[in-house]
């Protein structure tokens, strides 16, 4: 049994990576970690939980932890996995961190998004970007899994194949994507009550989310140029699920069983990625609860622009189900192990 | 492997099924019946089952399927079940009805409260009531099981110690519940359109809902003699989850760890029932996609009445779990077999 | 024109004085009293007031805002209006009071629910409790209003004729109460997220809510007795609406016809209280934004018990409307107006 | 008083139309038209008009109405408006009407995108497109009214000012459009459905949508050119609103004051358009059941693109609420009468 930690496990992907886990034949949980709940029942934060996990949640030692754990996921804040991890850690246990730390290899960029200054920038280049459908044989080897955020996992996803094979112009794409309430935490904000968020729709970080820098080097990875987009994200009164809307300029003169023969090349031996037959459009509904991206797409000829629709749940495949999925490739198991989640409707 | 037909599958409940035996290690689905999909792909009715469901919608020729199937569930509006149910369909396979055909023992009440004649009233008298943590002994023996509707599983787990042990008077309970709209049934109704339920609350079937009769003769078994209550379902702007809350005079001075220790005595080895601490109350989104019910009670001194509080998932323990709960019984499997779920938060 | 000042103008209560107000021919606001948000524009607070109110909030000094005001609504916590009241605040200005702090004439009841102890004990006979369509004529001579609560106003309204003319047992009543969210206030709490409330509904407050000593002394009045009560409140998920599902047992053998005659005799002529039709159940939905209350019921002749729905807007007849309903009674005004408010749907 | 007529009276614009009309102190409705109710209470299908509406739905019979009514709205289906309308009906009466049969003046285009011949294309001509805060003269000079959609009016005004100073490439538009359920109308249908669009996301009508002219024509107005954009329409968890995300190409290097100045230029004295200030982002909440459009933008310096945000209430100023603006400027009243709504929150 591969023995698991989880920092910041009462946050809502903490406490997805919980609901995930009990479900894993080949894990078990060894410490609930929790600044906020420190020796408190971890069922009396998430009720859920009763009679499912009996254990009391536990401070954020990261080197205590890494002592008892095969592999530690830090689903906290941006800056605390950068400001705990240190060679000692790294010879025990294995990182998978859900947190922004690693996702970008040029600190620079990492520190004008952020705003924070970064505490261990000796470890970006070893870091693995945790895209497991891109970059599976290299998180295999990784110490350092750096698991992508809710949106770019969508959105990348959804226009890798299109950008890798030269199909559109990455610098037209504009990404216009929902998420589900669930992204923005469970921190007590004014902006987040129910009644402020019921009813209504709102874009927010206009041209300045963190999700953007993230999207636009991996496509860039794809693309071998740099490439700049735009990205707004917009809070939609649900619990769960990410919709990406991305429109993109054709370079050539395809039709869409090109452009679907394209996804296949890529996504066709993929589990997790569902690619939707013609005319059929993601919907974050058939997603919910399960670890799929749903992608759909349609050309239209008199923009010659492509529509590309990809739809997940923002706690699973954009959180702690990669992460899982990210765990069982270091680890050498079924990377469907614990993930046969089958889409909960309704 | 256990076969396993499901007629009317195309229902949410019939969903649920689908869902949830797709987990099942024991069991395989073989018919997808569905009178109003014949020939199409499930997974086009259902497109959370894309990848997952490669089959197309059958009709529901129950005589056919029996030659097919270990066991069938009828998911199907009220009288379908008994107008196809025969001998020769019971020699070769099991049924479990989700509908309420088999439920009530007296047939005249029955076809006064469904306003239906009874097409098989020669088999009411062996089917099994399978409220699985009451009856399960005579539930393994069964042909026929009548799976409890959703109201009234919650009602009945709420009350049933007090009731069995004296504890109330049983004329005095007074069931207020309240259901999420998936316990609408998926046809098109102007009632059920989202615009006419969300930041919506209503009482119906006040004084006149057919799960009343079903819950008076449970717990008049429990009682050993006749019982009415009053009960009233709510529709809820949510997709999912009953909540039950009732009320009923106390006949004794008992302590809330009195009647602790009754729940205890008829729930306390119950995998799918949870007793709640003293002070926390049952909310639905803690058993969301499982098949547990949670159960909580609060004594009120003034006025001598208890509140006893009931949480369900409609779909689940309100019907599909509990229907392959039944299934494992019947079949000598782990009754938990299956039903592994973990409630989704959030 | 009426000079009103409003402290805690920036609750939720305070902001629906504020959309009433802004309709009402012959009021003004000159006072939009916060704590929270001093200084700052009222509609960067309340974004819909953008274009509509050009004015900063101030403190809460209630002695200057008395020399400015003809009237001060006190939209604040329980405690706060009788910390500030004394005896030339009055005689510059009236009070309505849409906290608790005079509407309990025992003031030892007042500090056994309410754990604080009652500064201005010395008013609390001469404040009128504001329930307009019961005690209309007081409120027109009143200094001091005490604005009723939201469930208790449904759930007086409901019930006071019934006990008033005796056909129902005092005692028997059983109020099970559902609330849209923002009864819950503006505060930033974890419990009021919107991924803790959707998809969600529990009881709170089970045997000791606030409420129940106000609905018990005010129909205590009706029935010439004390009166004890169930009173349970619940959460659902949405932002406006109180439902309640009112049960008594019958005294006499009645007809619908006769206890609608009941009705009619107490609120006929009742311009904000809407007696349904037979067969018809109240609906949050059908009272939103508007000040009506809908009433109806059903007799249940199997358990002789009364069924009694009522609906309002818990910020409009249940706080604010009914506050503004009774500022037009202490000033000789039409009662309607500014409350001309067509219900809003969907 | 100006009499009206409102065939389509039963479903959601319609109804809206009622709600606002009763409040309008120079119109009152003579007329309510649904041929599903005929002769059926209004209030029985709107039960939130209890009280406040006592009359029976008629048909729809325009030429007996247009004797009886100065103004006739017709929210209904595509083709019925254009199958009804002749001369003799005009020189008795005006239309109004919600549906697009008369919005664009090419027939063609009319004919292609809604797939049916149009009954009246002699009418197209002389009909007004009533984008009021646009086309205000000759709106008032009208027979025939073609109240603008409901994505469109959001669309239109959202970029109106920015094409017709040049700022943008109008061929770079694309406009990502979502939608309060409410814009789907009343009809029955599964998808519409509460467990269908509840914690669901979806687009739909993807590059087909038949607003996609409609905001193409107009906008080719402003250019003087023939523009062509991509718009794709999604539908929203939450009953009413719309929010418009547009991205565009700006041919200028600007700052956000230049491009404030252009929209004062052309609304800085429109009382129901309100720009937002710099930093915010339109909300749907901020202007729920208002004839307000509020209007942001963001400017991108890395993508040279501007991100403009308008949001308004689908059925108000998308439909209701314009309709009655239009019927304002053809009686030469103020035109704000009846729409002094203050947006609702929460």
């Amino acid at each position: 049994m591969i023995k698991v930690g989880i920092i910041g496990s009462t946050g809502y992907a903490g406490a997805e990576l919980v609901r995930l886990l009990l479900g894993h034949k080949e894990a078990e949980i060894v410490w609930y970690g929790s600044r906020s709940y420190i020796d408190q029942q971890y069922a009396s934060v998430y009720q859920n939980m009763f009679k499912l996990v009996d254990c009391t949640c536990k401070d954020d030692n990261m080197d205590a932890l890494a002592k008892e754990a095969d592999v530690i996921f830090t689903a906290t804040p941006q800056g605390l996995c950068a400001s705990l991890i240190n060679e000692e850690i790294l010879a025990d246990t294995k990182i998978i961190d859900l947190s922004a730390d690693f996702r970008l290899k040029d600190v620079s960029v990492y520190e004008e998004w952020y705003k924070i200054q970064h505490k261990a920038p000796q470890y970006i280049d070893e870091a693995v970007y945790g895209l497991c459908e891109i970059n599976r044989e290299d998180i295999k080897k990784a110490r350092i899994v750096a698991n992508p955020g809710c949106y770019t996992t969508c959105s990348i996803l959804s226009f890798y194949p299109l950008v890798k094979e030269g199909l559109i112009d990455p610098n037209t794409i504009i990404v216009d994507a929902k998420s589900g309430t669930s992204g923005a935490g469970r921190g007590a904000k004014t902006d987040n009550l129910f009644c402020e968020v019921n009813e209504n729709m709102k874009a927010y970080g206009v041209a300045s989310h963190r999700h953007t820098p993230e999207i636009e080097e991996q496509l860039g990875y794809a693309a071998g140029a740099p490439v700049t987009i735009n990205f707004t994200p917009h809070l939609v009164p649900m619990n769960r699920g990410i919709l990406v809307t991305g429109y993109a300029s054709l370079l050539k003169d395809v039709t869409w069983q090109d452009v679907r023969a394209v996804y296949e090349k890529y996504y066709g031996k993929e589990y997790f990625i569902r690619l939707l037959d013609e005319g059929l459009t993601a919907q974050t509904k058939w997603v919910e609860g399960s670890n799929f991206t749903d992608i759909g797409f349609k050309i239209d000829p008199r923009t010659k622009r492509i529509i590309v629709m990809g739809a997940l749940d923002n706690l699973v495949k954009g959180a702690a189900g990669q992460a899982v999925q990210n765990m069982n490739l270091l680890f050498g198991l079924d990377e469907k192990e614990g993930l046969n989640l089958v889409p909960m409707f309704p």
